[in-house]
């Protein structure tokens, strides 16, 4: 059965969002009478079935389903400089999403090359992956902000920054190890763009009690150092739960 | 400075490969003179100057480098179902090499819909990656071969299965918790296609030594499930090597 999503998803008869309803009819071609399952984001799924067709909307029967995607306590942000190639975060998003993670947060950064980011194709992204893992929580896709305004409102309860320079005094562990989840604590991760972090980013991060971390042997891309490390906070998280 | 590949790099004279002369030559537009750094996809960096520059040919003078890129001596081999798309197996190697690891199996399975695949378009993704992630070694890229066929070859110490089907009497465990690092003894991991594996399959590599294992609690792609199972057994051996 295909997943819908509806951020207004609601028991009884509901009226399904645009996007969704010309997939429904036209690719899909459901009919009259024809089950369903629509997710909200928020972490609820509805059965139910299709009530009314026209040709361009369609109207759900449901209700609350028991089913219930295990979703953290210990929200996930991914923070990053966005990479130059766009198609590159829209391949982040998507993994990301279907290994679990709570925001992205774009970071303009000094030596970011792209100061514009399709956030819609990014939440289509987000919308897809989310469907596709059969998850019911949609990930926030946020307005990118300054390195400094982020911190000065980045409030998780442990902060990261991956650290790629020469070795500091206090030598940074790799993630997995600095990482403790602790349930209901959240955690901010903070990846630089394509051409790094500068030295006064590290420094600045560093005062607001981001804890310079690396993230294994290699040197990462953007993307790549971004993901590695959401699965190394959701691995620590796993293992913590079992 | 460029990184170059030559699998037939060497000390003193060389001729360097023709895709990378090519490269040195109309892109980077290097002199007589300038600093060069080869690496060979075998574990060994060379650095030189260009010696010699004709319109196709350049001819580099080499020496072993000190530098030595870290690589398990616990060879990670990933069998996997080829995806419908080929930029995700495309965009899986690359990712991988980045991360790090030694062999790509592409498996042919029941439910697998890409008999063919193009091995130089991989190869390249990997070349192009070990490049950009500073490593020298280039991870095997090897021609498709039966299910059944790698479970009569397939020699690694630990070998495991991603399992998504309905619990097993022994309820497979994470692979994170599943896989025990081992200096020098291999471990292999088996990622079913977009469709999954049969049940025959499944029953088949368990009498062949596969360990069924979870990665994590959400339903993911076959290039993210690959991904992500080459990031737990990296993380796994990056902890123990500590």
């Amino acid at each position: 059965m295909n997943l819908f999503y509806d951020l207004n998803a609601q028991e009884g008869l509901h009226l399904l969002a645009d996007d969704e309803a010309r997939h429904l009819i036209r690719v899909l071609r459901r009919r009259v009478g024809d089950e369903v399952q629509v997710v909200d984001g928020k972490g609820t799924t509805y059965v139910g079935v299709v009530s009314e067709l026209t040709k361009t909307s369609c109207t759900l029967d449901l209700r609350k389903s028991e089913q219930k995607t295990v979703r953290s306590t210990q929200p996930i942000t991914l923070a990053v400089g966005p990479t130059k190639k766009a198609d590159r975060m829209e391949w982040l998003v998507e993994k990301a999403t279907e290994i679990g993670f709570d925001a992205l947060q774009p970071v303009l950064c000094a030596h970011g090359e792209r100061p514009k980011l399709r956030l819609d194709r990014l939440q289509k992204s987000a919308v897809s992956a989310m469907k596709q893992s059969l998850q019911s929580h949609l990930p926030a896709i946020k307005d990118m902000i300054s390195l400094q305004a982020l911190l000065s409102i980045a409030n998780e309860d442990q902060k990261f920054i991956a650290y790629l320079g020469e070795e500091l005094s206090d030598t940074p562990k790799n993630l997995i190890e600095a990482y403790t989840p602790q349930p209901g604590r959240g955690v901010s991760i903070l990846i630089g763009p394509e051409g790094g972090f500068s030295s006064a980013e590290v420094g600045k991060a560093r005062e607001f009690g981001y804890l310079p971390v690396r993230l294994g042997p290699n040197r990462l891309r953007t993307e790549t150092a971004a993901l590695y490390a959401i699965q190394c906070i959701n691995i620590a998280q796993n293992l913590a739960r079992d």
